[in-house]
């Protein structure tokens, strides 16, 4: 059996409004006014194996995850977490797994004109300590 | 060890042109002009540990998954491939592992409003013989 088999995956878009995460719907556009720290759980409790958190905010500010807001899911919850949104060096992908404890990172546009390496991305993390598939 | 430990997963938003798939980014504004499958292979020798797989013509439509590109995804690489865009009832997720061979299916708008519930999904994946986490 391959990692990764056959889960269920729950995706939450997150953004800040008054300074609560609300978890938006319909691309970014709708927001649901559930509090998605409370959806991150109940999703669990409802069976997801696993969780794409993805900070709306942070997307594609290349500015680093939404930390705070990582840590009180992954806090909470005990299946994998993968953080998506902001990742713009190397640092941010460490940040995410020491600080926030998640299990994954997510990326897409840094790779895509190798401003990282993916090979690059992982000898770093593991020079960091941090346990990674080479 | 948590299933899914610290891998870096590689985020692929597709959408097709001219009949072809291209690789897009910044929130599906941009193509690349890269190709997704070739893509999806060259993120997997660099180094990705999983590949989430989003269809941007299928997100929000709820006419199911886009069987054909992620077969031809998962025919190619041997990492698992999580499948997202278009999941809209329970058949949906149900093909896209038998006839894609995915290994997770994402979802986010249908479970929002309970139009699916994880459990009953868990339980109607197991039911058609799924090997699948209860």
């Amino acid at each position: 059996m391959k990692f990764g088999a056959q889960c269920v995956v729950l995706s939450i878009d997150v953004k800040k409004v008054n300074d609560k995460w609300n978890v938006f719907i319909n691309g970014g556009r709708k927001d649901t006014e559930i509090d998605a720290i409370e959806w991150a759980k109940k999703g669990v409790e409802l069976g997801a194996g696993e969780l794409v958190i993805n900070s709306i905010d942070e997307d594609g500010m290349k500015k680093g995850y939404d930390i705070e807001l990582l840590k009180l899911i992954t806090d909470c919850v005990s299946v994998p977490v993968i953080a998506s949104g902001g990742a713009g060096k190397m640092e941010h992908f460490y940040e995410a797994i020491r600080d926030a404890n998640v299990d994954g990172v997510l990326a897409a546009s840094v790779f895509h004109y190798q401003e990282i390496k993916i090979s690059d991305l992982k000898q770093y993390l593991k020079n960091n300590k941090i346990s990674i598939r080479i």
